[in-house]
């Protein structure tokens, strides 16, 4: 089936799926938990395949992404039984309003539609990506990485097994596409996609962002910062950055860049206990929009706050910034002034997810200025409609003086 | 000054605005409002350079947009006051959680930035957008018909003058540009643009769609339906249709299509009437997505319920939707599967506009299915940013199951 007959169909499984229940929709997901549990050996087995085909292609680290062993599956399946969990995103009232006599306006939550979605060689997100589609009512087109091709056809199979058992659920709601190709397409199909959701490095992302006039949600890169004020606490400060740097470096909310108060004193000392940490530290302007992913971090001398913020809105990509401080006004103006999805004061940055911040979930987290920025859970996956009821209510009447809006709020 | 150092000033301008406060904002539009009344003649002046200068060029519906009378002046000043009295839209506290004991979360919602308008030879809208910009803390760049030259030139000005004048007001903030060459920079430069949002014809919007890589807020088609049910009231039927399609039929909410259930019975009537009322009813498939813009009326008789959502899915503009009907299931079918921004039972079409909403303001009406939907008020030029303030918080006690999280709304 060519790329456009796919996405079509899903369009027409996305409108289906507005009308599904939190009942039918759990259901499914409860179904799904249990069919990739009873078909545990199964889905080893294709991964298998796909590691002896990678072994020699591929990094260790991709290696490693790619690899599904007991206790990934086991957290994956748990993932899908805490969507269950999560507050029905769909249908909920987000504003009730008169605006006169028997007419009534009500905003709506709804699914966005049909969203792409292309990710690297990790087996897990398609099973986390699958459940969050199902509970927030989404039709989704997923394209994986090509190492874990055999992996990801059997999940899908296995899931869309189960979805094929419910009479109520819409066919090909959830479909995968698998070449450089179908991504060109998937680019160009903005009659049917409405979201694209890209995973993976920083390329990747851009190549994406590019490419497409469909709205793109996601980060090319996580250039994150510490700001080590004037009055910083020295325990706190090393706490934190060795944290951002060293608890999982190629993370995307791990520190790339330290700014360092040129009147913090224990300049020397904090620099001297980082690579104590294994931290190698580099202070050229070159890596200062760079995006390291190891336990290397850039460092500046700065005058003070001003010249922090301004550093970190130039060189910066929006994903998360931190000020160590124990002056309240100066992590006031910080948090103010920088123009990022996330403003810490006196944490590690490495709690930017949506794990941690309770969403219970997470499609990805976004340094887009619209639709959602941060770490971006189930809500994000929805949009609005308008209902408007009345009883013969015309705007002639309202434009003549006949008749006057109240606007009073339900 | 070329495009991109414009640019760079809105974006240095709107990192400042971003603390501005509800106070100095509203001081702003107050004298702005009075500095508009006083200088009330110098307006007419410039706007009679243009009209003399259009007059021979542009179609009398372009002339009429572009003229600037004594009752739009008012309206045009009133409107800016009104702004005043809108609620802050940044700021506010969208969700407060503990994640742990000495770790809060706030999500606060923060303007989006710079934003880029596109807008046609309307006057009025300069002074209707820079109150909302100012209101909403985004820096913008207008650029307005070319018709309208002088009088945008002595509106924006005046409002300069105003803000040069206010200490705490960053420069910049509302800017203008004026050539083609111009807008095909904005397109590019999403450096520093945050947001387009273009205000006019199709042509204008598709083109602007088409090219550029920053997000576009807006609407290209409005081709809205109204679908007539078996059980449809006549008299409501009649009264909504002539409203939606003949109370402003140039408006992007009026109605293109009709949609008659083949056993609505009163057919004939109903289409005899619409005709005493001046409508042109056509029955012709290649009109189905297409927007008159006049008092031609499309017309379809359908099978059924089934066939008119599917027929509104496939060539409506996602705008605005309605059925008449008394049977409540239906109703809610029609608006739960209709995929547009406003579904509509038993209203007029023409409904759809921010001030009827009960906004306050409109920056226009969006057909996306991401950020904004429907009518766009102040709402829609605010996103937000993550605040997380803890005490030297690090993820590595989380992750070795040192402390929890225990994620409790404040």
């Amino acid at each position: 089936m060519n790329f456009e007959d796919i996405a079509k169909q899903a369009k027409n499984a996305s409108l289906e799926m507005a009308e599904l229940t939190t009942e039918v929709k759990n259901q499914a997901l409860l179904k799904i938990a249990d069919a990739l549990e009873e078909n545990k050996s199964k889905i080893f087995e294709a991964n298998k395949t796909d590691l002896e085909q990678a072994k020699d292609s591929v990094s260790p680290s991709v290696f490693n992404r790619l690899k599904l062993e007991e206790n990934k599956m086991r957290d994956m399946i748990q993932g899908i039984r805490d969507v269950v969990k999560l507050e029905e995103p769909i249908g909920k009232t987000l504003l009730a309003r008169q605006l006169d006599e028997g007419l009534n306006l009500y905003k709506v939550s709804c699914p966005i539609g049909v969203i792409g979605i292309v990710f690297e060689a990790r087996p897990d997100v398609i099973a986390q990506i699958s459940s969050l589609a199902i509970k927030s009512s989404n039709a989704v087109i997923l394209k994986g990485g090509k190492e874990s091709i055999n992996t990801n056809k059997t999940i899908l199979g296995i899931i869309n097994n189960v979805l094929d058992s419910i009479k109520e659920f819409p066919k090909n709601a959830l479909s995968q596409v698998f070449t450089h190709d179908d991504v060109a397409q998937m680019l160009k199909c903005d009659a049917y996609i409405d979201l694209i959701i890209p995973r993976g490095g920083n390329k990747l992302v851009k190549f994406i962002k590019e490419n497409t006039k469909i709205p793109v949600l996601g980060h090319a890169d996580g250039i994150c910062h510490v700001f080590v004020d004037e009055s910083a606490d020295f325990e706190t400060a090393k706490r934190v950055i060795i944290d951002a740097k060293t608890q999982y470096p190629s993370a995307c909310n791990a520190v790339e860049t330290l700014l360092i108060h040129k009147n913090f004193n224990p300049k020397e000392e904090l620099l001297n206990e980082l690579e104590n940490a294994e931290i190698t530290l580099v202070s050229n302007p070159d890596t200062w929009a760079f995006e390291h992913g190891d336990k290397t971090l850039a460092y500046k001398t700065v005058e003070g706050l001003d010249e922090a913020i301004n550093h970190i809105n130039t060189y910066g990509s929006g994903h998360t910034d931190c000020i160590i401080t124990k002056d309240e006004q100066n992590a006031q103006k910080f948090m103010q002034k920088v123009d990022s999805a996330g403003v810490y004061q006196n944490v590690s940055t490495r709690f930017a997810d949506g794990f941690r911040y309770g969403f219970g979930a997470e499609v990805g987290i976004s340094t887009n200025k619209t639709h959602a920025r941060g770490p971006v859970g189930l809500e994000g996956l929805t949009i609005y409609k308008y209902k408007l009821i009345g009883n013969g209510h015309i705007v002639k009447d309202y434009v003549d003086g006949t008749k006057h809006f109240n606007h009073k709020d339900l």
